[in-house]
């Protein structure tokens, strides 16, 4: 994409309404914009990160069996009184409306139940499970205060899955897979090392119980408590001299950290569908309530995540599967010949299919460098003057201060090998290589 | 996709509360969820078709240059009562709920509105123009009445997209061209030959002007005059003696037909920006307006109006680009060796990236290609008792009754070759090549 064809604009100061580092980065680099308190617009540039974070979680979850489907927003209060959670003295995050019959609605703020609901016209057997469904939907909670930038909103994309089973063994092992899918996909967006899985409450082998995924950053609004070295975490509600010492830990083992909840997931046993009355023939041939498992990731949230965690004083710094462009082509000058070269280089990346952000502007190196900064995608080449001769780009990653000098045909063999790019950070591999 | 992991089921049955083809059809066929009058959820089948149409769409806008956004669905009521749009008298549709602080908010029904208002941000002058921007959004719309299946929702996705110009000309040729990438997704979508271009206000030459997308459907909820050897047609709303004479035509020129409005272009001119506040410093260095069009496809109700003309007593018959899968792969039988035999070309078709949904159920041969018919996918390839000693497969098209005996080699290839598949459905290519 031609950087002069993007219309949105860097800003050098911090929005006057904004005090979450991700919510000022964001909006300072024309990836977001807000519509009002806890509610956001994803502009081309954020709209691409979101775009990336799905496809990741998407294969994850296809990995697992999943099929993707959409809920509605409009939600049906019977069905959710089923489960008595359409009060709002039980459920207090509700957004509701009537249609012009008078008939009261809800927007979806989860959507365990009307998937529930959705599943008794297809599952009668055992024969018709296991079923896992997922879905990228926008989720509205009437939240009392939204803070945080992106990080804690009154509308957020989050990813739902639900998974159905016979038993509980199918549950319990299709939960231990999702964990396992869930830290895949934690590692592709960058956040692996510090993102912990928590128990938050419960044992293994009590009906119902819960894990949550939580990242560690200063921003986050949990405290979790945390082994590094056995990788283990506990959240406030576990957090107890019993759970501790079941671990064969003691209190003084863990640190309490501030962390942010990434992703939950749920065991709901049988009792879901005991209420909504999802009810399957079973092997025995006797009539049994369906097991259900839930297992979120707030996809907005992981994008502001990692903006708060992943940045630094002059900007973001995008991992590789999720930047919004894979490389920051930057023209240098103003010299017409210059700029044909500059634009055949921009072609060739096109052709190679390697997804480039063209910076063609008319502006001084200066200001286009503290963009490209700000923006950060992973890896930046510069086209000016020593290019002609030398027939050199200027490669330098976002993370790092070491330039490289190489070929086109070089960068375009390092970005395509899937294992190599890294290894250009690597000096000596750098300056053997060119 | 393992048919016999889908989850749903397909009925033989009409649902009671239906009326429509497209919501007997796309239920009775598992695409689909009734949440209530209205509102429907889109289960894996159908859930491909939406991407299918959302793909080709933002194909054909970013050819325009248009950038993909995401606008919020939660509405701020200042922003709506600038342009006299927020009140319910003026605007009959409108969801509107309360934040905890007593705040109203709207739920987007459209989104002209925020869309010009976070312009202003990022667009000042001359040189950051002109910009298209789209999205894919669930629209909600509170509609005193819920019918024709998924064609009018009160909850339904839609892509609008929007142009910002400093000139009247820019403007008028944007409109152009979005007329001709419109017209490319309608036929790449199976419906160019009875969608037409719709006269809905005033002359080209107006300030304000607008054209609808109509195909020809008896389920349709419009009518159109329709001039079919000009391929030309007008709305009611500008049907009348002067219009036809301008033409050059008479009123006996045009017949009257049954439509569905898919797409809708609108050209606001300088009013809306005035309203909004969306100024700009000219090439002149003066201060002025910027010019703003609008383009909707209603891609849900695209889906609905292609079950609704494309269809027959047996069921679906969907385009190649838009259906759920390019082939549906029956195996037939119980034969141990034949099911391998089976398995190994549903794992080939896989490898050489075919979309491909297996009929790997223990059903009657029967109820499996009353499955398919219902379903609709383009290309049916049935393994049965015949193909091991032949090595053929039997190859039909939904939407044709020649059946024709193929290796996998040949199949591949042809379906990998986009020119060529239509061809096979010629039976003396057919005979010849095999």
């Amino acid at each position: 994409m031609r950087q002069s064809r993007l219309f949105t604009k860097t800003r050098r100061e911090a929005p006057a309404d904004e005090v979450s580092k991700n919510a000022i980065l964001l909006t300072r680099a024309g990836f977001i914009n807000k519509e009002m308190a806890g509610v956001y617009s994803y502009l081309p540039l954020g709209w691409r990160v979101i775009q990336n974070l799905k496809r990741v979680i998407a294969e994850e979850m296809e990995k697992l069996g999943s099929r993707e489907i959409l809920m509605s927003t409009l939600q049906n209060k019977g069905v959710w009184e089923k489960t008595d959670r359409w009060d709002d003295e039980r459920v207090d995050v509700w957004f509701k409306s009537k249609l012009k019959n008078d008939t009261e609605i809800g927007f979806g703020w989860s959507h365990e139940e009307p998937i529930a609901e959705m599943m008794k016209s297809h599952v009668k057997s055992y024969n018709d499970l296991p079923v896992s469904v997922h879905q990228f939907q926008n989720k509205l909670r009437n939240e009392v205060r939204a803070k945080s930038g992106i990080m804690r909103c009154r509308e957020f994309i989050m990813k739902d899955m639900y998974f159905f089973a016979e038993t509980e063994a199918e549950n319990l092992s299709f939960y231990e897979s999702a964990i396992a899918a869930y830290s895949k996909v934690f590692d592709r967006v960058g956040l692996g090392n510090i993102t912990y899985v928590t128990s938050a409450s419960g044992g293994m082998f009590t009906d119902k119980f819960s894990h949550e995924f939580q990242t560690l950053c200063d921003a986050g609004e949990d405290y979790i408590y945390v082994n590094t070295e056995r990788r283990l975490a506990l959240n406030e509600e576990v957090w107890n001299e019993k759970t501790v010492s079941e671990l064969g830990l003691k209190e003084s083992d863990f640190e309490k950290k501030s962390a942010v909840e990434v992703g939950n997931i749920f065991n709901f046993g049988t009792k879901k569908s005991e209420d909504l009355g999802l009810i399957i023939q079973n092997q025995s041939g006797e009539k049994q309530s369906v097991h259900l498992s839930s297992y979120g990731i707030g996809v907005s949230r992981l994008m502001g995540t990692i903006v708060e965690v992943l940045s630094d004083e002059k900007g973001m710094i995008w991992p590789k599967e999720v930047a919004p462009f894979r490389v920051h082509l930057i023209f240098l000058g103003h010299d017409g010949v210059l700029k044909e070269l500059a634009d055949k280089i921009y072609n060739a990346m096109l052709s190679e299919n390697i997804e480039v952000l063209y910076d063609d502007r008319d502006l001084r190196a200066g200001e286009k460098f503290a963009d490209a900064d700000l923006i950060g995608i992973p890896t930046r080449v510069v086209i000016g003057g020593k290019t002609v001769e030398s027939k050199m780009l200027e490669v330098k990653d976002r993370g790092s201060d070491d330039v490289l000098m190489m070929t086109l045909e070089h960068l375009i063999e390092k970005l395509n090998s899937s294992t190599s790019f890294d290894k250009v950070q690597d000096k000596s591999l750098g300056t053997r290589s060119y």
